[in-house]
C-alpha cells in the first residue's frame, strides 16, 4: 500500500468510525426553555428533535437519572457537582416524567407540576406543528371557574371547573348548551384546562367561528375501582357491571342539577353532551349508554368504542343519540392500545351503517398521551350543539 | 444517708434526668397526614406539637434533610432505604419547605405545590386553633375564576384570578364593590386563594353575616424591582421613587378597566378597594397615597404603614380614605420586622389621633407567614364597604 493509499484508508476509517459514534450520540444543540417551566428557570430544555435536557444540582449524588417515557436517561455530572442529560427525541405535545435522585423519585425543581399518574410531577411541552390550536393569543377569551360546591351523594364538599366561554359575562340573558367533559384514570379535575388547554382550544375555535359557544364542566371522576382477581387472569366482563355507577350517581344526582342552577344553560338532553378521554371515555361510554334520554352528544378519546350490538341493548340510544365521536392516536391502534369493546374503527364504522351519526378520528404520531386528546377536543367540539 | 432517703434522692435524679431527656428530644407520637397532602399519601404528617415529619424512599443516598423554617433537619435510614425524621414544632399555619437529597433541594413528592420563594414548592400546614374561619364548610360558596386578558401596558396576556360571591350568579342584576388584593415578594396571582383561602374567608364570613358581598381580584404585582447599590448601603430611600409603578400601570390602564367591563362592578371610588401582603402591603401604599381617587379602604399586611407625613404629601388622600388598615404577625414586631417608614403601631396611632379612620391588628405568635395574613383579611373583609 502506498504512502497515499494508506492516508485514504485512514481518513475513511477515522471519518466512518465518527459518523457511527456521531449518529448513536449528536444532539443538535438548539435546546430552549420548555414553554412549561418555573418561571426565570432555563431546565428543563427542549431541542428541535424533541429532546428534553434536564439539570439539577446535587453535589453529594451517586446517580442521577432522567426518567420520561417509561425509559430512564443516566445524566453526567460536572465539578461544580451540576448534574446534566437529555432524553431520546420524544412525540409531540405534553409528557410526564421525574427525575431519580439515588433511588429518590422526585419532581425536577424547574418545571411546573401536573396531576397525572395519581401524583402531582413534573410536565414538559415539546412544541408541536399544530401547537397553534391551543396557544393563548389575544381573542376573547372565556373564563375557567373553580367551583366547590356539597354533593348529597357523597356527603362531602366537591370542586369541579368550568369554563363559560366568552360572551358569558355581557349578554346575562342568555342560555348556553354543556359538555361534561372527564379526566384519564390518575387524573383529575385539573387535567382538562391545566394540561388539556380545554380553555384555549375553544377559545380560539369560537373566534373563528369553527364551534357555536358552549359551558365545559370537567369535575374529578375517580371512583374505587373493584380489584382485579387474585390469579391475574382477566374475568370474562372487564370492568364489571356497575363499574361507573359512582361517579354516574354523583353526575346525575348532584353535578348536573348543581350546573343547571348556578349557570346559565340550556338545561336539556339536546343541550347537554359527555365526553372523557381513556377512563373518562370508558364512563361515558356506560353513563351515556344508561342514559340516552339526559345527554345527546357523545365523545370518547382513547377510551374504547360503542358496538351495535352495544346500541341494541340500550333502549332509545340510537334515536335519541345525535353524535358518536370515537377518537385515538395513532401510535396507539398501532400497538392495539384500543380499549374494551373490539376494534374501535370497525365498531364505529358498522355503526355508522347502522343508521348512527358517527365520527371517527386518529391524532397523526401520538400516543395514549394529552397530545392526542387536545385534538380529539379540538375535532370534536365544531360537532357539537350545531341545530 | 438511710436507705429510704437514699431510694427518694435517686428516684428525684433519675425523674430529673428522665424529664430533662424528654424535653429535649420526645416527640408526641400523635402524627397525622397533612390536609395538603397528595391524594392519598401518608406522608408529611404533623402532630399536636405542631411538628412536621417526612418520609422518602431515597436507598442510595447518602445525606436527606427537612429544610423548614430555615433550619435543617437531618433524615435518618432504614434497612428499606426510606429516609425518616421531624422538624422541631412549627408555628401554626401554612409553611412552605423542601427536602434535600443528597445536595439536590426538591420538592416533597408526597405534598401539594404552592407558589412562593420564587418557586413551586413543598408546603405543609399546621391545624390552628382558629382555623375553622377558613375551613371549607357547606355554607354557600362564591367562585374563583382564573381570568386571561391582554395587557395594553405589557403587550403581553396575562392571568388574574377573581373571587366572585356567592349569589353572584343567581340575581345577574346586582352589582358589587370590588378589593384589589396583592400577594406578597416571591408569590404570585395564585397565593391568596390557593394557600390564603380568601375565598372560603369570605364565603364564611358572608355566611355569618359578618361582611358584605364583594369582588375580589388577585393579580400578579411581579415587576422588576431597582437593585440595591453594590456596595450594601442602605439608600436614604429605599425601594426607590417609582420602583411600584410598573404595576401601577397595569392596575390603573389594564386590570381595573377591564373588571369593570367584565364583571358587574360598582365602578366608583367609594367601591373600590386595594390590599396587600409584604410587597403587596408596599404597592397598596405607594399607589392608594398617588391615588385616593381611584380607592377608598387601604389594607396592609405585613407590609409597612402610612404616617401622618405620608399622608401629608398626599392630596386628598385625608378626606377621600375611609380606612387604612394595617396589621403585622405578633413575631414580626418582636423581631422589628415593620417594613419600611417607621414603628406601624406608632404610626396608625398617629394617623387616627390626625382625624383618619385607622385600624391596627397584630396576629398572636405567627410571623410572616400566610397564618397572618389570613387573619388580616379575616380582620379586615368586615370593616369594608359598609355604607
Amino acid at each position: 500500500m502506498n504512502k497515499q493509499l494508506q492516508k485514504l484508508v485512514w481518513a475513511v476509517l477515522l471519518t466512518g468510525g465518527a459518523f457511527v459514534a456521531q449518529s448513536q450520540t449528536a444532539v443538535v444543540e438548539d435546546f430552549k426553555p420548555s414553554t412549561v417551566n418555573q418561571p426565570g428557570r432555563q431546565y428543563p430544555m427542549v431541542n428541535s428533535e424533541g429532546r428534553v435536557r434536564v439539570q439539577i444540582k446535587a453535589p453529594g449524588a451517586a446517580k442521577v437519572q432522567l426518567d420520561i417515557s417509561a425509559v430512564k436517561y443516566d445524566l453526567t455530572k460536572d465539578t461544580a457537582g451540576v448534574w446534566t442529560g437529555e432524553s431520546a427525541p420524544q412525540d409531540e405535545g405534553f409528557h410526564y416524567y421525574q427525575l431519580w435522585v439515588d433511588g429518590a423519585a422526585v419532581p425536577d425543581p424547574g418545571s411546573l407540576y401536573f396531576y397525572g399518574a395519581s401524583r402531582w410531577g413534573s410536565g414538559i411541552e415539546i412544541p408541536a406543528k399544530d401547537q397553534d390550536f391551543y396557544a393563548n393569543k389575544n381573542v376573547p377569551h372565556g373564563q375557567v371557574i373553580e367551583k366547590i360546591y356539597y354533593s348529597k351523594e357523597n356527603d362531602a364538599m366537591r370542586r369541579c371547573f368550568i369554563y363559560t366561554p366568552p360572551g358569558y359575562n355581557k349578554d346575562t340573558q342568555k342560555r348556553y348548551p354543556v359538555l361534561y367533559l372527564q379526566h384519564g384514570g390518575g387524573e383529575d379535575e385539573t387535567g382538562w384546562s391545566r394540561q388539556g388547554h380545554a380553555n384555549l382550544i375553544m377559545d380560539n375555535l369560537i373566534a373563528e367561528g369553527k364551534a357555536v359557544p358552549f359551558i365545559i364542566v370537567m369535575d374529578n371522576g375517580n371512583w374505587r375501582m373493584p380489584q382485579r382477581p387474585a390469579n391475574g387472569e382477566r374475568p370474562a366482563q372487564w370492568p364489571p357491571e356497575g363499574w361507573a355507577d359512582g361517579f354516574k350517581n354523583t353526575l346525575l344526582k348532584d353535578i348536573i342539577p348543581m350546573v343547571d342552577a348556578e349557570y346559565r344553560t340550556i338545561a336539556d338532553q339536546q343541550h347537554r353532551a359527555m365526553a372523557g378521554l381513556s377512563m373518562g371515555g370508558m364512563q361515558t361510554r356506560v353513563i351515556t349508554l344508561a342514559h340516552p334520554d339526559v345527554f345527546s352528544y357523545v365523545g370518547m378519546f382513547s377510551g374504547g368504542s360503542i358496538s351495535v350490538e352495544d346500541v341494541e341493548k340500550a333502549p332509545g340510544f340510537k334515536e335519541k343519540i345525535k353524535l358518536v365521536f370515537i377518537s385515538y392516536g395513532s401510535r396507539e391502534l398501532e400497538n392495539r392500545r384500543q380499549g374494551f369493546g373490539g376494534d374501535p374503527k370497525e365498531n364505529t364504522e358498522k355503526l355508522k351503517a347502522a343508521g348512527m351519526n358517527t365520527h371517527f378520528y386518529v391524532s397523526p404520531q401520538t400516543a395514549h398521551e394529552w397530545q392526542s386528546w387536545r385534538r380529539g377536543l379540538h375535532e370534536f367540539a365544531p360537532l357539537l350543539f350545531k341545530e
